[in-house]
Parts: structure tokens; C-alpha cells; sequence
């Protein structure tokens, strides 16, 4: 027997209707290119995400078509996120920092009928634009004033186009499990796979991140998304902000600049942020060096990347609260974020520390279980580790034209490829990934447990640990280290004596060998794949 | 195009599936009769909630059957709540204030197959039994030791049901849009209406409540619902505080008592209370009385009835946050909540206190309009007021074996029987019933705006306002007053003189009437319509 409650799809266009009813004056400020600091409100965006709307009707697209974006965190990308998925297409967000190579390669996948693309990004479309015969025009997010000399031929101004089309248009009625957005995920090997999000996906991963456990997003705060917005659409923050009436400000290309981050944060009395770990670096970098302060914000989530202690910290010393999020494109991305649970505020010392970095609980929505080797799960005491696997309504049940097979190694689980622990509170803690694990004698050593405590050495810089064959316990763990300046005499013993206590007795590297550099990839993570490669002949010495 | 989201269906069971893993740990607390001060955890309310599906897969129940409950805000009514509805019940909470013809009635309407009662209410089902037969049996929610005497037939002891029974169970797969739960309305005319819940409003509704602009809940929080469980579920409170891990504190039947209030917030240092205003006028005549004080209490919901301001300025000096929420049995119930903008809080003086009465703004999901007589939308100006109007997805559609018509006279809109205003920032105002809006030439006349500048003459104990016929006007407001102790003298000329700029000289009552005393319901309220037949030969003075 079904319940008698109206039959309302969750769609991207409600956040539309709803924001430009209750919060039509809340405002939007932007960094772009063309206008160093643009202001406006939810109203204007949405009267120009239909001004957008009727570009499209004129174009002859049909419903799910593909349209992507090359762009900035600025109002017109906010813009064209809405008249995108609102008109029933699918805004495909590109990541401007992939290889040339890769940004045709996902375009034509896609298979986008057209392409927004910053002023700033132009040369990387003008390189791509000749293997990419599918893509129908080119809009550069500026105005006529601001456009670029471009070799390219189809190149529309987004303002000029905007001119003169009405600010009234009838969204379409769409199904909520139709597509709204698409985001390529580039793993380590092989080619980026597209993560296709629903309108119901999205809605009911903004309600959850509006929670006071997760973002703490209400009309009281003023949001900095410094996370890009062809990043996992910004972890949602342009969909959550406008449900509750939140400030929001975009940085433009100024992400990574902690001087312009610091004033903006100042001048809009930012509350509220989220951004990778290396965004605060700058960010503190700055305030250490300029002694500025940063009095309005109080609250940051930090995900992408572990975050070092010494960031929360100092963030500490500046009132602001740093809770470390994790997620995946595949999941929209929210996972987990760490917020105090009363047992766990009454943390000091060094519980409090390993407690604090750790990658969060779950959110309701998000089901985890960690498992072994078999399958089997494993429990949730803080010591047991395995794949971590995750189910919900707004994870990915395969990608865009691939297999779902892909996806799901253990049936109705995604794979995230990670190792993880779930201690009793809830708290889950990246280990390692699943392909980096060390399998010792049937049991799994965690190389990234291994890595900070050796990383904890002064004498060492950096520090890798990988698993070789060894005939008595089919893998071990060999140390791959960087010595720092001034190290030269670090001796493996002295380094092994050192993870003495530290690690358990049995975690403890066979052998040491150093390096003077350790294989980056282009986002900064160490490439173990091609570290596996370099000490693919190496053997243990013979007890 | 569809998505390649996991189609996860919103189902109350993942609720319980989730606050096991997530927050076995938190406590539920319950005052109850036959254990004054019961303490458990999420864990073991699941457990049993278990049992309780393996006591119901015995008695050859069918999916969608109702089951009743008749019982005050504690865990076991906690655990039939999802015992119920997660094996593919519906939870028919029924209001033991009701009339027992109107328990008999709906019981037998709702064709509930077994009926859940907490000790104190057996009188009620005793002397309604025998009215419904298709009742196959009484639970009464208490152990062995303390089951009453009866001369029930069919009846079991709650506990001793349980005891044996399995602690796991496989809970159905169901289609989100099943029916969960049921609540019957009772109007001021006609039967009760039932209004059938779905687990996907639910968990809609319950996603939304959480948010900090809307209850605030999170895993730091401490909840004491003391609105009932047979009203609306608790204002959805059972379901959204083991989705964040929050404490949930039953106050049992002690629900209007201020001492004992008192002691539970300071005992079980309560954070977050929901309530309508006689409990929080009970609370705060003990806090007077006593002395008392009430730390940990931050943040309260007042909804159910207009909130007075002196209710609101007490709890300031107390340092706890009063915010009004609205809402109906139709609608799960939230609709609005006044939480302040930064617009709204940097008001003071008259403008803080008018617009902190309001009904607050919408909740992200409840979309609103006022309309006037010709179903012509309104502005949101704060001045022009008509019939509300609301649509969303935890809004009911029709009327549990009524025609769906019943619920909606605007196609695809509820109407909320309630007459408003919406100020430019958002804030709903309830400035009539319906029923009782007075129409002057055309233009409506709000009775409780008139009212509320009548109560605020020092001699005037009660007032209300109802339309009359008039030759010219067709209809024009008479003010009934029953006069306050030592305001015998009091005139119509000195009252109508008194309202003049308080508010629109056209609003001014063309006639005042003194009685004795007004009429009014069971809850309070002044019952119009018996009222207006007392009036309804009454004629204006021709001019």
C-alpha cells in the first residue's frame, strides 16, 4: 500500500524555484577574469540561468545531451550549472588541469555538443578543438569587451549570447533519476571514466551536507568554495548553498593565492570554506608571514588529500574548526566528514590527535563496511583493516558507457580502493590503497602507517614503503627514503631502531634502501606503481 | 538519460541499519510507568524492534496492515515505531485525547489489526473494544509484573511478547512510496482524516528537519521531544535523531509537568526541546516558582500554537533560542521555522519582536504561495495575506480512503485552510483560519491581527472577532470581548478607540459585544463557529 504524499521529483530546477522565492537577495560575489570582484543575487543567477535556457532552446539539443565546461568557480560556471541541468541536459564539468590528450579524449567520450570555457582556458580548447569534430561551439564565459583573439572557428560570447533572450522560461518536467551532471575521475591507469549524477542524486546529497555535522550550512553563513567547481561540483556547495540561503563566494582563479584568499575571507566575512589540504597551506603561509587574521570564518572541511596535524593546529590558533572530510568523485563526493561526537570531544593529548585526522563518520546515506581478502566483513574496532566498500543513494552504480561491472567488484558495493579501519565511535581512517597494501604472511600491513612514522625521523625527507616478494612470507615491506639535508649519515638501522614501538613489531621494513628521489605524479602523490617498477629485481638479503 | 546513481530506495529501515553501525552507543532515555527513568542505547531499541518483527511475522499480518499505538513519548512506542513500519506495517498513532467514539472510529477506518497501549490508557480501549471488532488483539506496553488487571479479551503484555524472540531479522525490501506511518486529523467538523505517511516522505522530511536553520540536530545534541508521538510522529523527531546520532531523552506521560521537565533537561542536560507553547508556559511558571534554572537547554521549537512573546523574551533571560516553527498533520509536519537571517537579526526594538512571532520560512522542499480569492497568486510583500498554499514532497496528497479532491481544491497544491502573509525575506505570518477571515467590500480583513490589538487593552481578558452580514460591505467584523476583572466599565466607544492606529482604520470592528465568556474547544481554542450561531441574528446598527 503506498502513502498518500504528494509525488514531487527531487530536481535541480526546485533549488531554482525554491532560492528565488525565499532567498532571492542572498548574494553571490565572484572573482572573473572581466570583473575582479562581481556581486549579484540568487534572482539575477537564476533570471540568467533562463536567459541560458533560451540560448539552448535555439540550438536544437535534445533532452541528456552533453555540454561541458571549462571554467573557474565564478557566477556564469554557477550559472550555466543550472540552465545546463535545469533544461534537462547534463552539465559535464572538465578539469582544465588534465593533459590536453585527456580533455579530448573525455569531450569526445561525452560526446559534448558544446563547450564553456574561461577566457584563461582558451589555448588548451584551441589545442584540443581540432580532435574533438563532435563539439557543435565554443563559449567563452565573458563578455564582447573581454573576448580573446581566438584561432577557432563556432566561438560564441556568453554574454552576447544572453542579450535579449527573456529571464522567463519553463523548466521541463524531468524525471529525478535523469541525468544532471557528468565528472570524469582519472585513476592512475587508463583512460578518466565519466561519474553520471541524477537529479536525485544530487538533491539528496545536498540535504545531507547542509547538516551541523557535515558543513553546517544555513543562511547564517557565508560559504567559500575553494574547491573547484569542475571538481566534483564543488562537494555540492552550488546546490546547497541556495536550499538554505547561504552567502556564497567564488574564488575564480585566485584558489591557490593566500593573499587574495585571506582579503576575501576579510572583505565578505567568509564563515564557512572547503578545499584540499594544499589551499591551506598557502592560506596559513600567508597569514604567518603577513600576521593578518582571519576573525569571520570558524568553520573549514578538508578533504582531497590527508591533512597534516600541523594545518589543524594552526588553524586552532585562528579559532577556525577543521574537520577532515573524505569522499569520491563516485560519491558525489560526500563520505564522511570528522566532527565531534561528545565522547570523542573528551579527547586530549594524542588521542585527540590521531582522532582528529582521522576521515570521519559516515553520513547518513552513506553505508561502509570494511572487508577481508574473502569478502568477509570486519569489525568496527579500530584495528582491523580491509577494503573499504560503500553503498548509498547517491554513489555511482557504474560509469557513463562503461560495464557497471566496473564498479562493483562485491555485488550492490562500490569499491572505493581504499583500506581503511572503522574504529567503535564510527570513525573511519584511510590506511592505505587497496593496490599499495602489503600482504605479509596472509596478513595486510598498512604502508601508509609505516611511511609517517618514518617520515617522523628528522634525518628524512620523504619516505615510501612497498611490498617484495619474500620467499617465506610471499611479501614484506621494503623503506624507500629520501635522506633531508643534513642526513647523509641516516643508516637503515638507526631508521628501523627508530620505528621501533612506533609501528607493530611485525610492520617493521625488512630492508632500507635510499633514494634521492621518490617518483611524483602530477597532482603530487608518489607513484608507486613506478616505484614498484624501480625495485622490481630487488630481493631480500637471506636470513 | 538516466543517471548512474546506486538506486538505494529512502526506506525507514536504513535508518535502524545505519544508527547500528553508526551510533549504537547513543542513549535513549524514557520516563515510563513501570520504570521511571529507563536507559538504553540505539543498539538495543533496534534489537528489540527486531524481536518485535518476529512477534508480528507470526500473526500472519499482511504487508501494508495497520497496527495502532496508543501510548506517551518512550522506547517502547520508540521500538514499535520501527518495528512496524520496517516490516512493512503502517504505525497508526492514535491521539488518546480524542473522544473514544472518534479512538473507535478511526480505529475501525483505519482497519487496525492490533493495538499498542501504554498502561494508563487501558480505560480508553476497554470501553472502546466492543465498537471495534476487527481489532484482533491489545498489546499492552509494559512487562509482566506491571500488566494491569482488564476485562479485555485478547490481550498480550508487550514484554512478555518479546521475551525468546529472535533478536535478528531480515527486513523486507520495500518501495520507497509504501506507506510507513498514519496520523488522523481531527478537523473542527466531520471525522478525523487520515493522513498516510510514505518511508520516502519520511526520510525526506527527516532530512531536512535536521538542518541548522530548521531543528539543529547532530551527534552533539541532546533531544527531548516533548510533542508527542501520536501527534504528527513527534515532529519527525524518532526518525531524524538516530540519522545523526543524536541523544533522544522520552518524557513518558510527564510531559506537561514543569518540575519534573526541569528536572529531566538538568539530569539529562537537554540541549534541543520541540514543544507547543502550554508545555514551554508550564516549564517557565516552574522556573519562576522554583528558581531553577536550565543550562543546557540552547534551542526550543514552539509550533502547535501561536507562540506568545513573553514566552519567547523568558526563555531569552534563560539563554535559550525560541524558534517557531509551523507545520500540519498534512504535512510530516514542517513547514517553516523562524530561524533568524542576518538580515532579521540585526532588528531590534518592535520590528524584532513582530517578526520573531512569525511562522518562520519555508523549509527547503515545502513550497508556498498565497493566493486571493480568485486563486491569483499574492506578493511576498508582508502586507497582502491569502489562502496558503503548499506542495512538496512530504505533503499529503489525499486523505487515507478519501477522494483525493478532499486535500486539494488548487490543482497539485494543499490548502492549508490557514490565510498569511510572506514578507520580502521569506517569513510566513498566519493571520486567519480560512474560515474565519472577515470579507469587507472585497478585501479581506484578518480576525487575529484585530484580536491580538483588542487582548492589549488592560481591561480586556478574551476577544474575538467574527464577520457579520452587513447591507453595504457585505460582511463587517464584530468584536465579542469578555471584559477583564475591574474592566466593568469598559465601553465600546473607549475599545474601538483604542484600536485606532493599531491597526487599518477600514479593520475597526463596527460593532462591539460584551459576553461572559467565549467559547472554546478542547484545546483551547475560541470555537468560531458556535460563536458566529450565537451572533447569527445579530444586525449593525444602521447608519
Amino acid at each position: 500500500m503506498q502513502g498518500l504524499m504528494m509525488d514531487q521529483p527531487l530536481l535541480v530546477k526546485s533549488i531554482v524555484e525554491f532560492a528565488d522565492r525565499v532567498n532571492p537577495d542572498v548574494e553571490i560575489v565572484s572573482f572573473t577574469a572581466d570583473n575582479p570582484r562581481h556581486r549579484y543575487t540568487y534572482k539575477d543567477a537564476f533570471k540568467r540561468a533562463r536567459q541560458l535556457a533560451n540560448v539552448f532552446a535555439g540550438w536544437g539539443l535534445e533532452r541528456g545531451d552533453r555540454i561541458a565546461t571549462l571554467a573557474w568557480n565564478d557566477y556564469r560556471h554557477f550559472e550555466a550549472y543550472y540552465g545546463i541541468s535545469c533544461s534537462g541536459f547534463v552539465a559535464h564539468t572538465i578539469n582544465p588541469r588534465l593533459f590536453p590528450e585527456q580533455v579530448a579524449y573525455i569531450i569526445n567520450h561525452a560526446e559534448d555538443q558544446y563547450v564553456f570555457v574561461d577566457p584563461m582556458f582558451m589555448p588548451i580548447v584551441e589545442g584540443v578543438a581540432g580532435h574533438c569534430p563532435g563539439v557543435r561551439g565554443w563559449v567563452v564565459l565573458t563578455s564582447a569587451e573581454h573576448m580573446p583573439e581566438t584561432s577557432l572557428d563556432n566561438v560564441h560570447c556568453y554574454e552576447t549570447l544572453l542579450e535579449g533572450e527573456s529571464t522567463e522560461f519553463d523548466w521541463p518536467e524531468l524525471d529525478e533519476r535523469d541525468a544532471c551532471a557528468l565528472c570524469y575521475t582519472s585513476g592512475t591507469t587508463g583512460n578518466p571514466k565519466g561519474v553520471l549524477y541524477s537529479h536525485r542524486s544530487t538533491l539528496l546529497h545536498a540535504f545531507a551536507s547542509v547538516w551541523p555535522d557535515v558543513m553546517g550550512l544555513s543562511s547564517s553563513e557565508t560559504v567559500l568554495p575553494i574547491v573547484p567547481m569542475f571538481h566534483v561540483n564543488a562537494w555540492g556547495t552550488p546546490y546547497a548553498c541556495p536550499m538554505v540561503g547561504a552567502k556564497l563566494v567564488f574564488p575564480g582563479p585566485k584558489m591557490g593565492d593566500g593573499a587574495e584568499l585571506t582579503k576575501l575571507i576579510n572583505e565578505e566575512k567568509i564563515t564557512m570554506s572547503a578545499g584540499v589540504p594544499t589551499v591551506w597551506l598557502n592560506l596559513l603561509a600567508h597569514l604567518r608571514e603577513s600576521g593578518e587574521t582571519i576573525e569571520s570564518l570558524k568553520r573549514i572541511i578538508v578533504g582531497g588529500a590527508a591533512c597534516p596535524l600541523s594545518v589543524m593546529e594552526e588553524f586552532d590558533s585562528h579559532g577556525v574548526e577543521t574537520r577532515v572530510g573524505w569522499g569520491m568523485t563516485e560519491m558525489s563526493p560526500l563520505g564522511s566528514v570528522n566532527a565531534p561526537t561528545p565522547e570523542v570531544a573528551e579527547m586530549s593529548g594524542e588521542d585527540w590527535d590521531k582522532q582528529r585526522l582521522k576521515a570521519g563518520r559516515p553520513v547518513f546515506g552513506v553505508e561502509m563496511k570494511i572487508t577481508d581478502d574473502e569478502g568477509k566483513e570486519l569489525p568496527w574496532d579500530g584495528e582491523a583493516f580491509g577494503s573499504l566498500k560503500v553503498r548509498g543513494p547517491w554513489i555511482c552504480s557504474g560509469y557513463f558507457k562503461l560495464d557497471a561491472g566496473d564498479a562493483h567488484a562485491d555485488e550492490g558495493w562500490f569499491e572505493t580502493g581504499d583500506v581503511a579501519t572503522i574504529d567503535p565511535h564510527g570513525y573511519m581512517a584511510i590506511t592505505d590503497r587497496t593496490k599499495d597494501v602489503i600482504k605479509s604472511g596472509g596478513e595486510w600491513i598498512s604502508s601508509i602507517d609505516v611511511e609517517n612514522a618514518a617520515v617522523g625521523h628528522p634525518k628524512v625527507a620523504e619516505a615510501a614503503v612497498i611490498g617484495r616478494y619474500h620467499p617465506k612470507w610471499s611479501e614484506r615491506p621494503l623503506l624507500v627514503v629520501v635522506r633531508d639535508k643534513g642526513g647523509e649519515d641516516l643508516t637503515p638501522e638507526e631508521i628501523l631502531g627508530f620505528l621501533e614501538g612506533k609501528i607493530a613489531k611485525w610492520w617493521i621494513p625488512d630492508a632500507v634502501e635510499f633514494v634521492d628521489e621518490l617518483p611524483h605524479g602530477a597532482t603530487g602523490k608518489i607513484q608507486k606503481v613506478e616505484l614498484r617498477e624501480v625495485f622490481k629485481d630487488f630481493a631480500f638479503p637471506e636470513e
